[in-house]
């Protein structure tokens, strides 16, 4: 008895992380019930997104420019790589505030299950720019997880040729944590107890 | 360092019940790694819902059609009437799929301090449909909170001239509940209402 429009709506919003189907139906009416405020405004705010972000090409962060407002930025530091999974993690870093070196997003981790691998991950990528300036620190600030370290562990190795010095995120990070979870003083004391992998 | 877009995408889909600022970042993810199954599908969900629904004008639901699917329904009992708060709680009566009259969304209840008088929750209306049809069954499916149960007490009065049945929701255990988690209310209404076995 949901109408054709509504049913729909309540559909896609049910299909967002955090959201099932009641607290989708409750966010639907509330769109409804607020068309000018928050209905309207959520098109033109998606529209704008779908319109002007893109992936930046140089690190994989989502802006409205290419290369990111990051990567343009010339006072942060081009020696220093900090290797994240996803955008929330990017995000979750600076919110933190106290990182002022670049990134690399890879998107995920490695996964034979999902059909993930170094291609996926631009890691490619992420070689080229270490080859390009030597002595470059790469921090490997990935999930404490199974999928995470085997990643970290993968771009060690992958990455040692370039004679990089390669470190890893330090105490605070909590074992079985994820990084987009942590609070921001957790993620400072992690950033600096960074450790040398290998 | 979030994008202006994104930043304004998160800042509304965290007005939305149910998320709050660290879910409002993850929904606003999903949807850009999923422009074409995801982000374009809801915009076009909420321009359809913008366009098309509206609030019936004899029930107050919200469907494409004024009047609404139900009251347009020929086989829906005129002669009963089902009050309820929102629309979500005439969807939820909907599911249960036993009730075959019609509704009464009063689209919350009185308040002072929000400013909710009887005309924003179209009491009138109400009170003319129960005055067209005289001996109908008025059905207070109002909430079992102090807000509720005072704007039932209010609708009760207002409705007895007219000569309608008024009745309200049994209480008692919610089926498939435990007795051990009930609060005392609910349990002293269910000894209440105890029924006769067999």
């Amino acid at each position: 008895m949901i109408a054709g429009p509504i049913e729909e709506l309540v559909r896609l919003l049910a299909r967002l992380p955090g959201l099932g189907p009641r607290s989708a139906r409750r966010a639907a009416l509330a769109l409804l019930r607020r068309p000018d405020t928050l209905l309207v405004p959520l098109v033109a705010a998606l529209e704008a997104c779908a319109r002007k972000v893109r992936r930046c090409s140089i690190c994989g962060n989502l802006d409205t420019a290419d290369p990111c407002a990051i990567c343009a930025d010339p006072r942060r530091d081009p020696d220093t790589i900090l290797v994240v999974e996803q955008v929330e993690d990017l995000w979750a870093m600076e919110r933190a505030g106290t990182f002022r070196g670049r990134y690399h997003v890879l998107g995920g981790t490695l996964s034979a299950l999902d059909a993930v691998g170094p291609e996926e991950l631009g890691v490619e990528r992420l070689l080229r720019r270490a080859a390009e300036r030597p002595g470059i620190e790469v921090i490997l600030a990935l999930s404490a997880t199974v999928a995470g370290q085997t990643t970290a562990h993968y771009l060690a190795e992958r990455l040692a040729p370039s004679g990089a010095r390669i470190t890893r995120l330090g105490y605070g990070l909590p074992v079985g944590g994820e990084l987009n979870y942590l609070d921001e003083g957790t993620l400072a004391a992690a950033l600096e107890g960074r450790q040398p992998v290998g």
